[in-house]
């Protein structure tokens, strides 16, 4: 085996880079990273302000078959710069986060990956009264070989998910009063073709105007009662969630493709109904 | 410090003790053993049958002022122990579980808790079509001190979680059709008097007959058509939940005294309406 | 039963108050409330500064017996009034919270718990570089009457858990070379005597200074040398950490009582080690 | 609209079959079915025998544009029809299980996924001593198109969890004792070629023995020293952990493909280290 390159540090004893040595197994070694750090996070607005948040990243880059090992503290250098300057989240920021990543790294390759609650003020139906409303997204920047021999191409990716009321139809049809609903959760996942034109917050709206019903924080008695009337008006099986969330999807600006999921926590059952459309 | 005492092993070159040699920081430790220790289970069910299951144990002692450290590899003999005599889960097995455990362990105080799903077989209420109903439980068996200067005495206790429906009362007051409804879940908590009266199945089965209607894992459409009128009948806040899940599990044989929770996943909110009852 | 009392709501047709009516079980509820709430937090900082972070609250008040339900819109009316306000989250905002809570309730007992990670700027022991260190914090504010018949008294508690690094004693005792370490859970639970006095990020200095040795986010190679000697030359058990972490939490000011946990996600098993003491 | 189809059920009223009836949106859907549905489950093992467990399944089918719902009560019914046959768990019954579903909701393509503990028997490496390590793993049985116009093939896979123990090189290089090391996961994802030749047990040896050492439930002092000095004799970065499992599976009966993750849970950070390799 080659020796281990010796680097010094100032003030320290040499010591050797174990990580830079040469491997011999002849693998590459597709993601090498860190995973589950918490980091916090500013997200940029649609209205241009930021929202700060609590960030979980997880960060990797390839490795080639010659190289033993990575640097692991890049990446959290990384995060704390991408601190320090006080970035706010977005499509324009992940893209450039990967580039920084690829470059400390001196890398081809890579992923970066962030999931986060967030908020929105929402105002009650009728009321009026104000309230936060939590989801959670997950950003992704791949620069990644999508086949052997390919060059690495960058990809963007969003996804976020949001808790909504569905009603059934069949319990509606089949009973002589009520319907069984229940809590939702659209799991809807976009890559970008246009940054610029993409917004976190008007994806959620498209996607909350699909359900039986969507959720507020705080509702009054006037509230409750147009959600109630709201979601028994307009009952949809998860069948029909991911149908007309997909149709609606594909009109969101700057969207190129799109995974999306409803998983019903049935109220009859104790399991899910669940559905899935890729377009 | 004295010097750990020298124990041989046949075969193997004596090794110090270090857990059993003196502390000399003079402070008793309530609770030490081991956690999230995974282990096959045998349930014991009303029937006198005994139904597999995978249970995730919780084992400690107390350790008085003058002992450095506890053996933990006993607390794992022990289960092995129950494994190979294929011992089945009850108020009386877990009696004996922590006898055994304080004789190894040479304590005076000790809690053994497992936690564990379970299934009981249901027939949908108008098709009569049988499914597998999940449910958790978690057995709990304490020798402890409840006051400085008490003798230890023995508590054994038994939780069950139950997945209900539960519609809400104001939302189907207020509204012209329809009302709100979703999944909860209830959990209650009892200890016991008298094992030989206690059964899991009876208290699961006392809990559901409270709910706006209980679940079932398999429905057929005349089945779906009388849960959701069932709940419709029997709207239940979840302060209503609790208050006739304590009423009913007073009379539930061989119980001394009860914890009643019932969380309501809210299919209006994204959060939970909750109420808890001691008695 | 007695008519559900009729409220008038401007612009809207009067709706019977349901959980308003009398209730007629003769039965008291501990708590009712809501739970799983996510909100935006801001977390007072000891230098004076404020941190945000997302907050999970758990909010409930005591229900009198002849009352049918609590009025569950208000608890959100009162995180939105702390969210519009910019309150810090403090022993302080704490116990003003749970008084104004009380007053919009027209409860005697109540409680409010808020859990959320947040975050302290560490330098690395030997380098000196800056990274991001993430912890977990629960407060929680009582006032309920702590046995029957008694007034309700305030009890203000804050927990924090701290990850660490634990080497075992035993392990480089009878080995040759090496010694098995883990990361460890320190989770201390106190309840404060004066408030004005007390600092979380003092509590995290408290209990780091007792592991084998404390964690950073970003190490550079001196500071992994010294890490791993480090935890070397300081090895303990779980009965340790929670010995040497209970007496060094006597000594943090505004502490009136404590119970200290350890969990070690050992390395040689795939359980834990668990300790508890309480003081 | 269509009007939905009338069945006749004996003994009740005809009811409209909603799910049955033409839907007009012309949108495929790739899944539909359930979700987080636990059932009691057999689990062939490679000496004959079977062990009981319980697993979480997750069933869906492909549903055509023309319709509008699938029938979510006949998965349930697979799932009972597998529990009273008492079927193991096991390559050809994973196969045996998809054909049947297809059938019941004559469906073309379907997924049937699933997820449960396990257990295998261990004897500690010096003293012998019995006991049980538990793993988790996950069957997947697939027939789908994997592009469009394809005809649906069916592809089998099964992935298992296998904590192990990981020691750093570069902290056993650069520090002048002891080393750093931790509790590790390893996932291992591998589609199946021949079926007879495949056995879980076999995999979960090869991938413990690429790790710095392996795990056991129960370990005597002696044990303990072996554990210790075997991970310190046999350092391995996370790189080194994915690469030599990813070696050895490429040997194992019956695998096809692999997709190999190593994750360290660090003991000097509060996060993890990650590679994955895809073969």
């Amino acid at each position: 085996m080659n020796a281990p390159e010796i680097k010094s540090l100032s003030g320290h004893a040499a010591m050797p880079d174990i990580q830079g040595s040469h491997d011999h197994r002849d693998m590459p070694i597709e993601q090498v990273g860190v995973r589950g750090v918490r980091y916090p996070v500013l997200i940029a607005r649609e209205d241009g302000s930021s929202q700060p948040s609590v960030g979980e990243f997880s960060l990797s880059v390839g490795l080639p078959a010659h190289q033993k090992g990575t640097h692991m503290s890049r990446f959290i250098e990384l995060l704390e710069s991408l601190n320090q300057r006080g970035i706010s989240l977005s499509a324009a920021s992940m893209r450039a986060a990967l580039s920084d990543m690829l470059k400390r790294l001196a890398a081809e390759s890579g992923i970066i990956e962030v999931s986060l609650p967030f908020f929105m003020m929402k105002a009650a139906p009728i009321s009026g009264v104000q309230s936060m409303m939590d989801y959670r997204c997950r950003w992704s920047a791949e620069q990644i070989a999508f086949s052997a021999g390919e060059t690495p191409a960058l990809r963007l990716s969003c996804e976020v998910k949001v808790p909504v009321k569905s009603l059934c139809p069949c319990s509606k049809e089949i009973s002589e009063y009520g319907a069984h609903n229940q809590r939702s959760e659209v799991t809807v996942s976009v890559t970008l073709r246009d940054d610029a034109d993409f917004s976190v917050e008007s994806l959620v709206r498209t996607i909350e105007s699909q359900a039986s019903c969507e959720l507020w924080g705080l509702l009054k008695r006037p509230d409750e009662k147009y959600v109630t009337e709201r979601a028994y008006d307009n009952p949809k099986f998860v069948e029909d969630l991911v149908r007309d969330v997909a149709t609606a999807v594909r009109s969101v600006g700057g969207v190129a493709g799109y995974v999306v999921e409803a998983e019903n926590f049935e109220s009859i059952h104790n399991h899910s109904a669940w559905a899935r459309i890729v377009g």
